[in-house]
């Protein structure tokens, strides 16, 4: 089957039948919301668990089964690799993990990868475990979704859940728990919101017990079945991964002042603006930026979305923007912040991005500011796999903040070293062309043709180049990079957030 | 079927299937959660509504269905008639009515009762309909529920709502909604989550629209549909209705101090201390006490759980509570207090005292004190009729409190008037007597012999009385009172709160 994106993909596979994408907006939901065993919780009854072991047993894990666990705490994260380690320990095979991310320090799981005690992944993959599957592929191929787009397979019971286990930087005996405090807090929780409302069964996984009732309450006792106290869930400051610093490379200072300066030129950039903020090290800079355009020219934005850092707490405090809504924190600024300002409010990811619910947040922003590891001439952006065939990242919000957004821009240099972004065809689809509007490099800015309306508003204003013609400079510089060697057999699906299939990533030759 | 309350309960009405009241805590939850359809809001769509009219073509109500709305606005609510009036106008019949609470303001239904506009009602009914009723009975029984049983039904799929109307002081165009600020504030909103979660349309009906987003979200535009504004959604002045206002009565004054020592006494009144604060005149006396003993003897209680009035905020704010946990406010002290306090938290009915989920507020509750209009030899408790088989209450939060609570103090005076308040059996059970621990009158305290423990602790402190010493006295004073004059006929439900039938309201002969 050839999808709207213009990618083969098969009809069937590993027992589960594709749908393929049919544009970004083409499909509505027909399901029902999954609704999970109903619980009770009596007087006398009690959640608190000893240890992980008894976990295990108490919610009665079993071979075939599914887990999931939210990023929150990144690259810091403690509880996966606990988790994990006890159930190979009892002998359990065959497990399904559903972590919404896995960064490299969860490695180690490699050995339980090869052992068969985790045969199946839905999650994103940062980094070794991506590397990993892409030469050798599990049982069944990875599926790779979207923030949004995973809060909507859960809701919907496609990716069913046995046992959730939350990571909580503050809970009580009962349940009630939330990310902003303690010596763990990693703020916002929006990962766990889905899952705690929809896991068959859900543990709280906390190193700071506190008398109850705890508040605030991000997951609420009456979706919880245990709470299992731990000497630590991670470490905080493993948060601010790599990407999380600001770019000092003068030509990406340059990318991002170019994208203020667009906003600025299109008359997008005015009172009531709002905008989700990334945090690679252009977008940082477009954010800091924006702050101090906005607040030259007196211009007050409705709101952020986050992943938030500093420079997005920056623009609340300073009063560039009137609210922050948060589903994940970036840096210790922004936890912090979560905790104290009552206009910096945490939402889940249902909320910030799923859309099969009443309505998310990307699509009311009318900016976002993403990524890429390619583009290519139809608009398409790669963020998954490089050039070189190797799965290395999530998709994160991408499809979500690009679909939503009343401008999608991507912000990229035109090459990295001798390797160009930008393609004739990008070796994955992430996200579809047909929900990215401007994109913005070092040598130049091309807008989307179906954008008639912004090629308007910046005409005379602003030089714009034709994406052709960003290619051919590119191709003149470094040529074609040789193709990846793939093998026949899909190691991931790309799933595009409505559940259709955007694309494949096949096996890599060894 | 003579049930665990001693009541004969028909094995079948109207269709309706009934399971016998096994006892509070005998009934474990086997159902999944109720999946509504899932739902999209793509750019483009659009959420806000023109007129009721619309509303009503728009979520496509017909005739046999089921429709909610939330009484935070009590005697002042103004949605209910307003929606159900466009109802009958569009010629729609054979509605059930399942708002959480009718109250006088709704008489006027009567007349779309008596048209068959509304054929049944699930649902609290004080005054007025709930008369109409007892004389007369609607096509199907009345089904009466405790807070948390409510949401435990709707949850469970029991209460079935196609269209939920609800509420909302301030939202923005995408359903984003609370009851916290502008003209109509009511507060708390914890009637509506479950309705906003569970039904399979949502509409927001507001008379305070903001721009986007409004904050705090108590409900969220991703369980919207639609968003209908109107000139006023009520008169938030019509929350304090009569009985809240603290006692004037001096025997009732002495019921309030005999409480708190009675509590003091048996040392149960210490650090950690938590209730569940009720409304009438006798248990906003106790409050008052107690967070004047609190104070003078430096007690620091945990929570309190509201319904909330302003005497709850000044145990806040004075030191005698570290936290208010509220799903609905009494006076609007409160009203203003949960708007600005971050330890006055706002919590669900699903939190209050769903007993069919993980774990529920009454649940962790010291105490709690309640009212009654009879109370039986058996300390099983009437909330519901009058002696004169009148149905004129909803049972409220009493079934809930009483069951979770570790001690459950039912407040009353021996007689009202002529009128005596203990009965051999009551008229209707609202809460079994199993649930409840002391019965603190005007003549005399007496304590449930199931509560050996409690006895021990107030043995040599405080003079107890035997209950049938106190039915005696009443007996020896007024006599018994004539028994009404039942037909056979059911014309209520009375559910406990794991859905099993615990009683009965038959038809009053006219």
């Amino acid at each position: 089957m050839l999808n709207a994106a213009g990618r083969e993909i098969p009809k069937e596979i590993a027992g589960r039948r594709l749908k393929p994408f049919k544009g970004a907006f083409a499909t509505r939901p027909k399901k029902r919301l999954y609704g999970p065993p109903m619980k009770s919780f009596y007087p006398g009854d009690n959640k608190l668990l000893e240890s992980v072991k008894e976990a295990i047993k108490k919610t009665e894990l079993t071979d075939g089964m599914t887990i999931s666990f939210h990023h929150h705490l990144r690259n810091g994260d403690a509880i996966v690799n606990m988790i994990v380690d006890e159930i190979a320990k009892q002998g359990i095979k065959d497990i399904k993990l559903a972590a919404t991310a896995l960064f490299p320090v969860h490695e180690k799981l490699l050995e339980h990868i090869k052992n068969g005690v985790i045969t199946r992944i839905e999650g994103s993959l940062n980094g070794p475990l991506g590397e990993y599957v892409t030469y050798n592929g599990l049982e069944e191929p990875v599926i790779l979704r979207s923030h949004g787009g995973r809060a909507r397979a859960v809701r919907a019971g496609e990716l069913h859940i046995d046992v959730a286990f939350i990571g909580a930087s503050m809970a009580d005996d009962y349940g009630n728990a939330n990310g902003m405090f303690g010596k763990s807090a990693f703020g916002a929780m929006g990962f766990a919101y889905a899952d705690s409302m929809h896991a068959d069964k859900v543990v709280i996984v906390t190193d700071n017990l506190q008398p109850y009732p705890v508040t605030p309450i991000s997951i609420s006792s009456t979706l919880v079945d245990y709470v299992l106290p731990v000497e630590s869930i991670g470490d905080p400051s493993g948060i601010q991964t790599g990407t999380m610093r600001i770019t000092r490379s003068p030509a990406r200072l340059n990318i991002a002042k170019n994208v203020v300066k667009f906003l600025a030129k299109a008359k997008i950039l005015k009172d009531g603006f709002s905008f989700q903020a990334g945090a690679g090290g252009t977008s940082l800079a477009v954010t800091k930026f924006l702050h101090e355009y906005m607040k030259k020219n007196g211009i007050v934005g409705d709101f952020v979305m986050g992943g938030v850092t500093g420079y997005v707490v920056d623009m609340l405090e300073q009063g560039t923007t009137k609210k922050i809504l948060d589903g994940q924190d970036f840096d210790l600024r922004a936890v912090e912040s979560i905790g104290r300002n009552p206009n910096h409010v945490e939402v889940s990811h249902i909320e910030f991005g799923d859309p099969h619910s009443g309505g998310c947040v990307v699509h009311r922003q009318t900016a976002c500011f993403l990524g890429a590891t390619e583009f290519d001439l139809n608009f398409n952006v790669n963020v998954n796999t490089h050039s070189d065939g190797l799965l290395l990242h999530g998709i994160g919000g991408h499809q979500d903040a690009a679909a939503g957004s009343f401008v999608t821009i991507v912000v990229a240099p035109l090459l990295r070293g001798r390797i160009p972004v930008i393609r004739k065809e990008v070796t994955t689809i992430s996200t579809p062309g047909e929900t990215v509007d401007v994109i913005v490099t070092d040598k130049g800015i091309a807008i989307n043709p179906r954008r008639e309306d912004l090629i308007e508003a910046i005409k005379g204003k602003m030089e714009i180049v034709d994406i052709e013609e960003l290619y051919k400079k590119a191709k003149s510089l470094v040529g074609e990079p040789k193709q990846p060697d793939f093998e026949d057999d899909i190691v991931a699906i790309v799933e595009y957030r409505d559940g259709t299939t955007l694309d494949v990533v096949r096996r890599l030759k060894k």
